[in-house]
């Protein structure tokens, strides 16, 4: 079995690359060149998408003011004003309303299906253009924040109608070499033949057990509501229940519907 | 700029593999060892997960009769008999429930958002694996399809309630070159500071014209509803308008609910 956070057991320079991703969230002050930032883009343009129909946009931020009010929005995070980049991957669908025009059709976006497949094209072209801008030795960290206050970053940004923010990306030099995060073991991940959860609790255990050793989440139950003060015993199995019976981000569907996204 | 479908101006052996990435649609016989699949699955695991929470799982299927029943739910796409390896990657936030009652809470799971996160993982996950598996020489075809009558698959792959079907990904050893498609110019996706497809259509056009003389989508408008038979004049703005304006998957939203996914 591949070891988790050690390396894997076949390896290529892209697989030794995979395993050294690590989310960069201290950035030194030097620039990201265009040139660079349009092969990420262009690397991440050559992935897979649905049908060939690329609904996805990326938007290039490289001025201070609108990083800085991004950074607000995103609760704060210090590496959006210290990055010299964010990039704001978006589901897009407003391309082809321009597209179903230009051939006197009228786009179908009202379904659950036409935000998944924009929104799963964008993640997919996105992963693509990080492994592209690590391999350059260039860091990155996504910002799932961007979703926090997604109507303000909607009008920052001048997202049109059908365009929808997934996810933020930093960019930039890394300032220190960022810690590589032990993951959960192959099998509470992996199900051969069918999805089989029967085993899963040692691993869930295991993996908690190195959680607590990294200390990783240490020190994190202040920040968390519910949180009891008690260190030592936080481990990934309390981080997780923390994290998953927090409610979150509970206008995205409000907001997706003044976007056009109905999800019918 | 980076030059689509050619190579990107700044190159590393991670871009440069990018680059030559084309979905692979017929396989040779040749088995894939469990090991490489481990490998394959354990380099998606080590992308970037939304809080560390890892919301996906994968399901590999190599039995002929499950890849057989799985091809005619998914439009009987031949490709998947011929794979001797189907993955399939799935939204999971039935781990994260799990986890919950270990620690004693209760998982929030009715918003967009939490399918979001889910569907986010899986896909970047995926795409990572994707890349691993291709350094290896291996080829890859993503399935939308397994979207086409999801209840069927969750059934099949006995997928717990908040476990749901992202997308399928034959695996195997390439039978033939597969065709690397050009993709839109980079000034299409790639904004600046904020959205502006003030100068998109003149990119838009180029590419149609690009895909026109490929003739990628000719002979296609037969299978399209309201394709009118009119040869030569097909290219990506006729064939993305199409698609566009086809509704398909119109159950998601009911088997997403049924599997637990309110997506209030």
């Amino acid at each position: 079995m591949a070891e988790q956070g050690v390396g894997a057991s076949i390896n290529t320079p892209t697989i030794e690359q995979i395993f050294r991703h690590a989310s960069v969230r201290q950035y030194k002050q030097d620039p990201v060149s265009t040139e660079m930032v349009e092969t990420v883009v262009a690397a991440g343009q050559r992935s897979s998408t649905s049908s060939n129909l690329q609904t996805y946009s990326v938007v290039a931020i490289t001025d201070a003011e609108t990083k800085a009010r991004l950074a607000e929005l995103s609760g704060s995070q210090g590496h959006i004003l210290q990055a010299p980049l964010l990039l704001v991957w978006c589901a897009d669908l407003s391309r082809l309303d321009r597209v179903c025009e230009m051939r006197g059709y009228r786009q179908v976006t009202s379904y659950v299906e036409s935000f998944l497949v924009a929104a799963a094209d964008a993640a997919i072209a996105m992963q693509t253009a990080a492994l592209a801008a690590e391999s350059m030795g260039l860091g990155m960290c996504y910002i799932g924040a961007i979703r926090n206050q997604p109507q303000e970053v909607i009008t920052l940004l001048r997202l049109p109608r059908l365009v929808f923010p997934i996810s933020g990306m930093t960019l930039g030099w890394p300032a220190v070499e960022p810690l590589i995060r032990p993951r959960l073991p192959l099998e509470a991940i992996l199900h051969w033949e069918s999805y089989d959860s029967g085993q899963e609790i040692d691993a869930l255990e295991a993996y908690d057990r190195t959680m607590i050793e990294t200390g990783i989440y240490r020190g994190r139950q202040v920040a968390v509501p519910g949180g009891d003060g008690q260190e030592g015993d936080y481990g990934w199995l309390e981080h997780s229940a923390r994290r998953a019976s927090t409610a979150v981000r509970t206008d995205l569907r409000q907001v997706l519907k003044q976007q056009g996204f109905e999800l019918a």
